[in-house]
């Protein structure tokens, strides 16, 4: 961590290795900086995969080909690029890529949809076949480095190097989970990409790691937001080695699977955390919890509608307990609430209940609570039992400039 | 004008009279401040009404009970409380705006449903009967006032008053209508609010003038947006007193209805206009115009998608032709968008199009453009014949700094 990091920044966690996965890195070019930009990462043969991207329908052609080779369920490589997104490209984007796919796929006698790649950064500018050939090269004939290198390495505006890890027993045989992920808004399109890459020995079928990711995302990367752009580029890749010895998992009737499903779960939300802790200008780390909701995922989109809100993240930077904004965005989350039976708190102080303020509301720890880093809001819509917890920072002055010079 | 007043503020307009139409201000002292604060409008008997509210589930008495009130077609009142939005604040809420409505009906001998009450200002504080009482006793001994007047009455956190103008021929009857506005954010709940009222001597049946304020409304209020958040307290009332003698409309069959729509269309657009040029911390009036959609409403949403990224915002403001950001924004809007086919263009320079940077893009007339007030923003989605623009303002620290400190 560096004077210039963020507030909310953590350091770098030791993190096992990963048997089967071997992490490279080299300078590319692709922008005028002295630092790695191109991640190169060898995986042993018969390596699952599983993935989540974006929904942005404008999306890279790093996002459409990785969809696509997903279908085999194998990975043998994966390649990010970084001061690029390749996005909004057209065909010289997509060749691109396949160029890259090609190069790795001679190298390791492998078939090129195993071989996965991701580009972030500014959108609209073909990457450079040539930058990112040479690059390659030079990562082929360097010295393996280890995972905060490779985070370092995937990062643009990031303020802080992020990564993860987690373990679970299946059987007798304990799995490691390590993950690193780049981001300093999940939707930040021409700067800050989210992209995530975990990595795990556990012997377990493709569509089974597609199934616990998938669930994993919905309650951690999908319930993070930093200021609702959606980047063109969003991706989160899961591989797995097999190299544990486990028995090898296929579906929640297997011994250990449960275990592996909550190391997994519990390593996406640390990473998501990461992100939203590097978030634009943030000062404050904000965890905004529905209860008594119709569904969880009603909870989920009334919770993002909070998180969202330009009004509430500014009266949180401001530490304003302004709970009349959340009833806005509560209001305005287009999703079944009664004014009546609303309840909003800070901190673990209800500041409005039943649709109405607190007779002997005490402003007091409230006001304490919000001058703290670690900001919680609670909400309890009492319709029905849907709750969930999303997560975001406050939006400050340093938002703005960033943002309104970065291109520039 | 102030020297305080927005960068885009205009100087207010002569206004017509408008006839069965009285306007008087008093002090209500709703908040510690010397200016006059509730707003007092006498309508002519048979007075037809119209009204548009949002759509936030929270919302106000004052709302719900607009909202019925609409139901039998007349009015003979209308109250403006400033400084207190009386949004979330239960029954004593409801209690405040019946006890007013029964004191006016009392005054005039008509039925409490015929008296329309709004209030605008902070959120969970019941608004105070007694002060509501004696500044509606001080109105009625009032002389009139002007229609300045009355908009800087209703104003709360904005910087200029607002208030514009339409006429139409209805057959050899000219009809005048005037409009007074607030808000500062369409839609920031606890201090901007936006009301608008709008008065004219047209003869017009309360459906027929409801059917024509609802379809405006659809292009102009709802194609404007300062920061996405919805207000609890949203309201536009139209007031049609039949004073000036044209043959009544009932519907688009009756000579000259055309005519009046345009000039109410024209009056909504005006007024929408000057809400988005009172945008908190605005420095720049954008328009954002789609064109190529699948549908008009398809063409809004992508429009606000855009007018409501704070990427596109802050780039804007740091006078910055990201079109990239553009890009995202579309895509994220969950409408049908094609990459390949979509092209984005400042003040009327196109920068990509068909889904690539133009080869021989010069980005010279963009930055001259961007430097200006008054910004637009084209995309072509190449699908369809769908359009509609959306008016915005940027995201700067002038926002920050109000929303931050507001309450406090």
């Amino acid at each position: 961590m560096t004077d210039t990091s963020s507030p909310l920044a953590v350091p770098f966690p030791p993190l096992p290795a990963i048997a089967g996965v071997t992490v490279r890195v080299a300078r590319a070019g692709y922008k005028n900086w002295g630092r790695c930009d191109l991640t190169y990462v060898e995986l042993a043969e018969e390596t699952a995969v599983a993935g989540v991207f974006t929904r942005n329908v404008c999306c890279s052609s790093e996002v459409e080909l990785g969809r696509l080779n997903l279908a085999q369920g194998h990975a043998r490589a994966l390649v990010v690029n970084a001061g690029n997104s390749n996005a909004f490209t057209g065909y010289r984007g997509r060749e691109a890529v396949e160029a890259i796919m090609r190069q790795i796929s001679g190298h390791l006698g492998c078939p090129p949809e195993q071989v996965f790649v991701s580009s972030t950064g500014v959108i609209g500018v073909p990457l450079p076949k040539d930058k990112a050939r040479a690059g390659i090269e030079a990562a082929l004939l360097t010295e393996p480095c280890d995972w905060e290198d490779a985070a370092n390495t995937i990062a643009t505006t990031d303020t802080f190097a992020k990564g993860a890890a987690a373990a679970a027993m299946i059987g007798d045989v304990k799995v490691q989970l390590t993950g690193i992920i780049k981001g300093s808004g999940m939707i930040a399109p021409d700067m800050a990409t989210m992209l995530g890459y975990i990595f795990t020995d556990a012997a377990i079928s493709p569509a089974f790691l597609q199934h616990c990711l998938s669930t994993s995302n919905q309650r951690t990367f999908s319930c993070i937001t930093v200021d609702s752009d959606t980047s063109t580029s969003d991706t989160v890749l899961a591989f797995a080695t097999g190299k544990a010895g486990n028995a090898p998992l296929a579906s929640f009737s297997d011994p250990g699977a449960d275990a592996f499903a909550a190391a997994l779960d519990d390593l996406c939300r640390q990473l998501a955390h990461l992100v939203v802790r590097d978030g634009e200008g943030a000062q404050k780390f904000i965890a905004v919890s529905i209860s008594g909701a119709v569904s969880d995922e009603s909870a989920r989109r009334i919770g993002l509608a909070i998180a969202n809100s330009p009004l509430v993240k500014t009266a949180i930077a401001g530490e304003d307990a302004n709970w009349g904004r959340v009833v806005m965005a509560v209001g305005k989350a287009g999703e079944p609430a009664d004014r009546d039976r609303l309840s909003i708190g800070f901190g673990g102080t209800w500041a409005a209940r039943e649709g109405q303020p607190l007779a002997d509301y005490d402003e007091t720890p409230v006001v304490a609570h919000l001058k703290g880093r670690e900001i919680s809001v609670e909400v309890d819509l009492g319709l029905g039992q849907g709750c969930a917890t999303v997560w975001t920072c406050d939006l400050t002055h340093g938002y703005i400039a960033i943002n309104a010079d970065y291109r520039t």
